[in-house]
């Protein structure tokens, strides 16, 4: 069973609170939110962080006296936890505004990288080993949109060349060779998710770095950079800078129950991998990100980061099991008219990540949706959210038939789904389904 | 008498708590906070607003869901408050993570316009009224780093022209005649703060704006573009939008009891008045400013904001009132060694901010503040506090001499502060000039 109202007094569950619902219909139904790959709420002892820095900690850390000392250390025990959360150290990790932000920072490095390679080069020994010319970034067909459209803007502002290198449609996978053979002399970057939103299938990146690293040794002067954006990666699977072997990575608080700011890691920011600032100021973030620090939003991260540390394991099998019955369970009730958009031969897939497909004419997954009187999900990436009754590009990218990925609902779970959600879930849709179908 | 402990269970006040302070010296005695040109701590009706939206809004504001539409909601309602505070209209209002993303936006958007004038020049009919070369950007030399320093990254990167016009050594305010005097045919943008941080003089924007104006009839093809940092000001005293003709306004939280999340009014922004984004993704804030929207955040900026439309004249008097029992009593207690670095012959000053140096050869502002032990303030502004044994440029560029510059201590006083507070104060100051003196 869903979680009664009076047991919402924190934002623990996956459930909203019946009298926040009074502009809305059936506000006497609770419903059953399973949309955590577009946010999650926050966990309690997250909340209790936040709040305990609003209180003790609401000084700015560029100040001199204790109230100042007070934010700071706890910026300082955050960055630590959200280092230790990566694999990375504490001097590595740059606190951002949030993933947008942190991405958007990763391709303008590239680009004024090689902008200042190029003048030096310019201005040196006169040979230019590939420096001449636009930068080159390679990155995939399925990116999150602060990644493929801060891409396209640079290709279209004739700022840098991109190339998107398309995903299989069997494993629905960007195949490493594909990236390799993508490599330019002017490639300064390669970004490619850890795992998709919409599919849940999870990049390899880490074989990705293996194969730069190899071609880095023979370039000279442009090293090419990589990337990753692990917002739904962390919380759900392990995620190990050093493992992936990355120079960035992407970090997300609002995608593991922590609040709606960000980080961005770098492998020795400033020394080993360069970072250009976007914002310019104060001097905050070792200047890397100038901007007062958002104190109680870092505290929470940080606390965030420690649960994941400290629970991973926990948080992963608990969701693969919900998402294993969950999907047992619509196989049981639609049969044969059940499709998976998260299943592909050879390929891992996120925890959490049940994209399904009931197939007939009337059963468009916006419309199912909008008609389930419970379930509270999607059909892809929440931003795009007025694009519902088109396919999503994504499914399409990763070899879904149309008339599959019309009907597609993304179901995710959380910390929290329990067997009795997946069942009320399951039920909503099986009435849904059957309503439309008669009505059709 | 400051609060007592009890009384801070949220967080309301200018004192800090007791059990926060074991880290430090002197945890027996209450501090007394007088930094709120620094930060300030939420009001407990903004905190109680983003505790409401942490629980029944923590959906995705992008999500079609009732999840995605009570987040929405909450912040739509949130730019009706801002605007309404500023003068401005809901759909001038673009959420950034704060003051720092807003005035780098300006500037960004600035240098982007004159740009894509240029392009459309050399591609048009060939005459190009002032839009060859760089752009050229006016500002003050007193201005936040915010402005300052990207002003200058953008000088330093040859992307831009930029003129710091000083600031009068007897008004302390930029005068309106050296603003437009420095107007060149590429100028884009102006950029005046409102109100000084650390000696709280009032610049004459809407004067500045109102020459601009008739400057601009005269301008074909680049008008230029204006802009204030109202970072100090709101709450404070009146700031509206009509009145002061800017096309651009920086609104910043945690000024005003807000949580850390900003604002940029824009004047019709992408019809009447350019804006190019800094950041790219999700399309949210009409893809002027990309990036999963901080709900919580925002909701208590709206509060703030609601609070200040409300009371905003009673704020202003109580402030005013209790400087001004701060100077009586500083002049009272030290007589003839007072040096106050707020007053200017006829400018106008912030109802919060003293800036006060008392003078003597062991009295240095930073000296007296560390040996203070109830007092928490700044000797300027909190980005500069790694610099503070020297002499803050912005007093030396009002005027201020040297020696006078060097014992400098910002007191800046919040809606709650009180004269028991200042009392307190006073006589912390007297107490620790006496005892640097006889160590002396």
């Amino acid at each position: 069973m869903a979680k009664k109202t009076e047991d919402i007094t924190l934002v623990i569950g996956h459930t909203f609170p019946d009298h926040t619902l009074h502009h809305f219909p059936e506000m006497n139904l609770e419903r059953i939110y399973m949309d955590y790959n577009a946010t999650t709420p926050m966990e309690p002892k997250v909340i209790e962080a936040v709040s305990e820095a609003l209180q003790d900690a609401w000084g700015n850390p560029s100040s001199n006296h204790i109230a100042g000392a007070m934010a700071k250390a706890i910026i300082n025990q955050s960055r630590q936890s959200v280092a230790k959360m990566v694999g990375g150290k504490a001097e590595d990790i740059i606190f951002t505004s949030g993933g947008t932000e942190a991405n958007n920072l990763v391709l303008h490095t590239a680009v004024e990288h090689f902008r200042k390679i190029s003048r030096s080069a310019e201005q040196g020994e006169g040979h230019q080993n590939g420096c001449s010319g636009l930068p080159h970034i390679i990155t995939t067909n399925v990116e999150h949109d602060s990644i493929k459209i801060t891409a396209q803007h640079l290709e279209m502002e004739g700022k840098a060349d991109v190339t998107f290198v398309p995903v299989s449609k069997v494993t629905a996978r960007v195949e490493v060779d594909d990236i390799v053979a993508a490599v330019r002399p002017n490639t300064c970057l390669i970004t490619v998710m850890t795992a998709n939103n919409e599919t849940g299938v999870i990049m390899p990146v880490q074989e990705i770095c293996q194969r730069i690293k190899s071609l880095n040794k023979q370039r000279e002067r442009l090293k090419i950079l990589t990337h990753t954006d692990a917002a739904q990666a962390l919380g759900k699977i392990p995620v190990d800078v050093q493992e992936l072997g990355v120079d960035y990575l992407t970090i997300v608080g609002h995608k593991f129950y922590a609040p709606r700011v960000g980080a961005l890691y770098a492998n020795g920011p400033g020394k080993r991998t360069p970072i250009y600032p976007l914002l310019f100021g104060g001097g905050q973030e070792r200047d890397f990100r100038a901007g007062t620090e958002n104190t109680p939003m870092i505290a929470g991260l940080g606390k965030a980061a420690e649960l994941v540390t400290s629970n991973l394991s926990e948080y992963q099998s608990h969701m693969q099991s919900i998402k294993l019955y969950l999907e047992e369970r619509l196989t049981g009730v639609f049969q044969d008219k059940v499709r998976f958009n998260s299943h592909y031969p050879g390929s891992d897939t996120l925890p959490n990540t049940c994209n399904v497909s009931i197939m007939g004419p009337a059963l468009q997954g916006w419309r199912v949706l909008s008609n389930c009187r419970r379930l509270l999900a999607s059909v892809g990436a929440a931003c795009h959210s007025d694009r519902v009754n088109r396919p999503s590009h994504i499914l399409l990218s990763s070899g879904i038939p149309t008339e599959v990925a019309a009907n597609a609902i993304r179901l995710s779970v959380g910390r929290g789904t329990t067997k009795a959600d997946v069942d009320a879930v399951v039920e909503d849709l099986r009435e849904t389904v059957q309503l439309l179908e008669e009505m059709n």
